[in-house]
């Protein structure tokens, strides 16, 4: 063991599993640890405290620990400002890039912890001076001489001259804590399938958990899927919106359609617009939904134009529920207000990811892991899909807070209605 | 081409689609065909009769196609008897015994189609001759010279010297027809998931179905996995026992035991004992109830003492609802009720498929197996569990009316209480 | 039964199901049939001919049930020419158009059958007449009057003025017919999954397959996901590339990113790479890998650059073999060369189903069902993966030729090289 | 908070997650601590020790929560001797028995700690003091006044008098520590799957660990699913049989007949007696190789009639492996080696069961479970299926040392015996 590094970790360490984690890494990865300062919380309340020695046999070993460590959100000792390191194109990073984690995370510029805003994963953080002629910093990035900010930029969104930091000198990652209150029925960044209660309770503890976001204000987004509308949870869920639990809604262009045909054609034609198993059957209703759709302009056009009057689109137009409609390679059509460039179409999402406070996940995987992908791992998921893999999947994306549940949503929607608004 | 035979089929066969399986049986096993006489069904209710020359180039290869187009219900032209051989020992069938389907089974016997009773699949089919002074059939089989009968043994109920009938010659089988008004929202010989349509109205049919067969006096059968109580769905079931709805039960001992222990534990502990991903909690209540049963000496007597007052089991016994616990490798316990021996629950739960006209398969793969290895092809049998594959490996088991459904019981059976008892 | 209309059916209408599912669609759609007359096919290659009368109580059920009569290849008795509507607007068809099946199609045009190019499911059909000074119909399109040519249009490309096919009258559809040869390994219309073989007898199918299609010059479409990275499947097929075994390949950002990350990073960094469970370690290199391919601009020129040199990308651009990389909002990056507009996307995988006589779909729902939407049903189609649930969706949606196969990507395809390369 | 208790917890806990769940288990139930001493483990080779005073509001709080801890290794400070109770009838356990963890657990008797021997969980703990005349211990159990000795005894071996363990006190319980060197490529205590290689190197881990155990002269357990034969790995597992890599099987009938049917049928009937799909065809053959080795008495008695002359059961005959063949509902026949009773058949599992040093699970939910629930926690386990849910479930029930793999076990069994003889 030939290199040598302190780091620090402090907080409910212990029950949130960081510090036998730390403890994990180091030994998985060839290294040792010498702990130097150990002050355990000595009840629920005191927060613990560790400082250690992490060893290693190279350079290279170490600086692959100390990441994995920087992870957890242990810190090195004697801090130092960030590096920096301008991007040498666009869409280029440096080298040595610092790649995010979802966690509340701490950038040191100037000898000050700057938070970053909006954490989100595997982007790049960037640091730009404000200028204190341009408070705003709408002014070239790096030349002012105000405030720092730190932000989070994708790939596609670094710009050349970008300062991005590298390294891991600098930065400080808070992961979640175990909440002090066992955190009610979502559960601690836990990577499985949450069936603590049964479907009817578990239901109730969703509904109480969306009245509780409604009372504070709070923003709970539906992320869609056109299962939704096959297994007959429709018309639950536009209750839901009309009556205000739902307070944006991401989705791709399959659920609007089938959605929209339900309206359009859902009275006459009944059970083939809901069919699953036969796709093939009234898909013509489906091509000429989108067809109408067109013709009018787009969906808010055609609930002005009186030709939709029911339903998830129509109540999100009608309660001024903003929507997000994601193409994909899939889809038909697509209709007017589908967002066909995949880059274009995660930036709405970001957004949307970025507002909400509670995540209703609804039986689609490709568009829950685009909202994922943006969330920080402080925003409450919720998942529900009749595939324990998906569920699964979603949940070891991390958020920290999350309750996941495999049940059908067709079933799922009506009785989550019955128990918010009867 | 060096041999041939002659067959027949009739009935509606074309959109029953038995005439193209035969068609295809012939090719696929590298036979030929020439029809020889084909009187189309001129309208829906106009049978069909095709007879045709089959023809292979051996011997061996034309017993196997004709074995195949039996099973699809042609005969060959010119009946004859039956062949029947005695079983050389206990347990033991002649070399070329016939092996059942589950469908309706005619055997020539002295120049008369004699029934098959009890229709049941991989069974031998022995023949007895009714004795005149033992009009009851006690007698020794084969030793008499009254009316004969044909009945279904499986493989450990075959006795030595048992006329087992061998061959394909003078056996005809009836394979369920399409029904002329397409079944309800029953498939017709569908081994696939029956989604036609949204959850919610796929249970307004079940609970259609079960409303008339309580109607015509008929006879459900629920077939039960631990799922039920784990996923909610315990309470609601109880409420079906005890409202009439179910009029037998088949399960396993962890079904019990858990309905049990929710009993006797469920008020003061609540969530641990429907717990079903921590199954290690609580699970001292569930050693320590199947104990007391035990102490109390079983079932009935634990509700004769008072002890169990509540749920499925109770309901059974406070309503005199039959039901069969089977006992398996996985069991704890078990309980005094279980059957451990797989024969004798084999024998039990026959019983209680020979007299079922409909079959409520919930959540259990292994009962719903043993139940449907018993069932003839025409009792109606729903099917209802999570996981996509065991519905539909459910299905392929050969109902020729079914429904199944990927659904979570937790929600299922509460919503279809909600539907049958408000 | 008010109204009536004659059809006829023929081919091997027996043995394919056609004419039971026929009888059975007017049965379950409330009409009534009458068999004028039907000619059995009284040998293996003798086809049927059968007309009959439809019956229904309105103009509006006869209509639906000859829809999907049509759709099984029933044609009116009397044929008339197709009707012809001009598109209201771009994107916009007229009311009652025809949405197409993928099955062979022809279309009656002046009293001519004039076959569709390229069939694809949930079309228009677009007729355009032939210039005679403008042979290569470059024209506009309703103006010529050399001859007529049919081609499917998806809702976006259908202009402003294209004629389109409306109603049922003066269109034939030829829906497969079961092989007389039973097809070889692969099921006919069977929509569940074909495991008639054990997994190592099933992958020598596949390979005598593709070894086939490569000794007729024929094009194989491999639709890959990043499954195959994970699983351990890349370097097999990399190998299966460069031997000349895959014209072409169909994939999204994310099974690029992967393939190229492995080569870049694969050897120093060894397992973290290649682990799905843990999507977290060694992230940075999946970013930082496709920082690099931004700063030299595509995959082509890191092969030219030398910094990829080995691998499935790499063995695409030593072999030639076009790639066509979709993107999706789940992507990270993207690479230069993913195409980030569905719409865009969905064109170049159309050029790439069009081409194609066997698509092996490995480990990809999303590109897939893409690829599948383009394809006729003529083309053979081998899908493998690991979640049944995928097999069975995607052999559902339509190849009248098709394996499925759930197994783990994994060990299938080093298993299959060693079977085409050993 | 009017109720505390000190206890003691000592070892590698913080990065074994003891620690930390420990302190989570007082918070979730209500509780609170105050940690008294805390000496962190300073290195990798250092054990961690923590004293801490446990509160609740009432005394059953406390004492639920100590039930909690107990299982998690938790002592009370000050030892006294376990509590012992008769139990009052056969199959019956006083009320506040203890109920077994599978981890090493010690008991304290006249003030010495006793090892129990074979811990299984779900057992109640019997104290037998050898009689100094009977060092066999086979007199009566609490007479003697020789060495105290502990067993787990399932419900239904409790017999009337037995000497049964209550409540919490003197019971120390060892859960699994983190392996200091990370365990290669067994998780530890992860109920996930274990994917951290591709399938191709999970297999070369699973070989070597098989290796190792052969060159210790260590036990394989393998525990065998009729999947086997049907994905085509049977005759890679006879091979392996006799290799000498298997040392014990463990199955149910339908996996032996399944093998003796392929070894007496399937050279002439090749395809059907593989065909998962399609049960109903070749079920005579099924039926008629279980008429034939009921004729000769056994599979013993098959092989040395040189009947059987090939596949995994003859292998294990011909080598001297023994087999459990555990019977179930779902069988035909059964074979005359099934063990027909389930509690016969548990206990001869659970012979099985604690010889083994390593254990297969191969593609069995069933027999899985059963042998699962026999194993202490200390037993390396390898889970292989290709449903993910299966999986899951079986390294949820608790070996410390588990490999889960999600793949096709017809690829799976050639692959591995391809790594261990080629």
């Amino acid at each position: 063991m030939t290199v040598a590094r302190t780091v620090e970790l402090e907080g409910h360490i212990i029950d949130s599993g960081t510090m036998g984690h730390c403890f994990g890494v180091v030994m998985d990865m060839g290294g040792e640890f010498e702990v130097e300062e150990f002050e355990v919380g000595r009840h629920k309340h005191a927060e613990t405290y560790c400082r250690m020695t992490v060893m290693a046999d190279t350079e290279e070993d170490l600086r692959a620990i100390l990441h994995e460590l920087n992870q957890q959100g242990a810190t090195v000792a004697d801090p130092r400002d960030a590096t920096l390191e301008p991007a040498p194109e666009d869409g280029v990073v440096p080298i040595d890039f610092y790649s995010t984690t979802n966690h509340p995370t701490y950038v040191r510029v100037d000898g000050e912890w700057v938070e970053v805003a909006d954490p989100e994963m595997d982007c790049a953080l960037v640091v730009e001076r404000g200028d204190p002629a341009d408070p705003q910093g709408t002014g070239d990035a790096g030349e002012g001489d105000g405030e720092p900010r730190v932000s989070t930029k994708v790939l596609n969104a670094v710009e050349e001259g970008d300062l991005v930091v590298t390294g891991e000198t600098g930065i400080r990652v808070e992961p979640p804590e175990r909440p002090r209150d066992g955190g009610g029925s979502f559960g601690f960044m836990q990577g499985g399938v949450s069936s603590e209660r049964p479907s009817e309770s578990l239901i109730e503890e969703i509904a109480d958990e969306m009245r509780e976001v409604q009372a504070e204000d709070g923003n709970v987004l539906a992320v869609c899927g056109p299962a939704i509308v096959h297994a007959g949870g429709r018309d639950a869920l536009a209750d839901l919106v009309g009556a205000g639990y739902v307070d944006a809604l991401s989705a791709g262009n399959g659920f609007a359609v089938h959605d929209l045909e339900r309206d359009l054609y859902g009275t006459s034609l009944g059970v083939d617009t809901e069919n699953l198993e036969h796709p093939r059957e009234g898909h013509k209703h489906h091509i000429y939904t989108i067809s109408e759709i067109v013709r009018l302009g787009g969906i808010e056009e055609a609930v002005e134009a009186g030709v939709v009057d029911e339903g998830v689109m129509y109540e999100c137009v009608a309660n001024d529920v903003p929507f997000v409609l994601a193409g994909s390679i899939r889809d038909d059509g697509p209709l007017p207000d589908t967002i066909t460039d995949s880059i274009e179409a995660q930036n709405a999402i970001r957004e949307q990811a970025h507002e909400a406070d509670l995540v209703l996940m609804l039986s689609t995987l490709l568009h829950s892991v685009a909202v994922g992908n943006c969330l920080p791992s402080t925003t409450k998921t919720v998942c529900v899909d009749i595939n324990p893999a998906t569920v699964t999947q979603l949940l070891d994306r991390g958020s920290a807070q999350a309750i996941g549940m495999v049940t059908d949503i067709g079933t799922f929607i009506p009785m989550l209605r019955d128990e918010l608004l009867e």
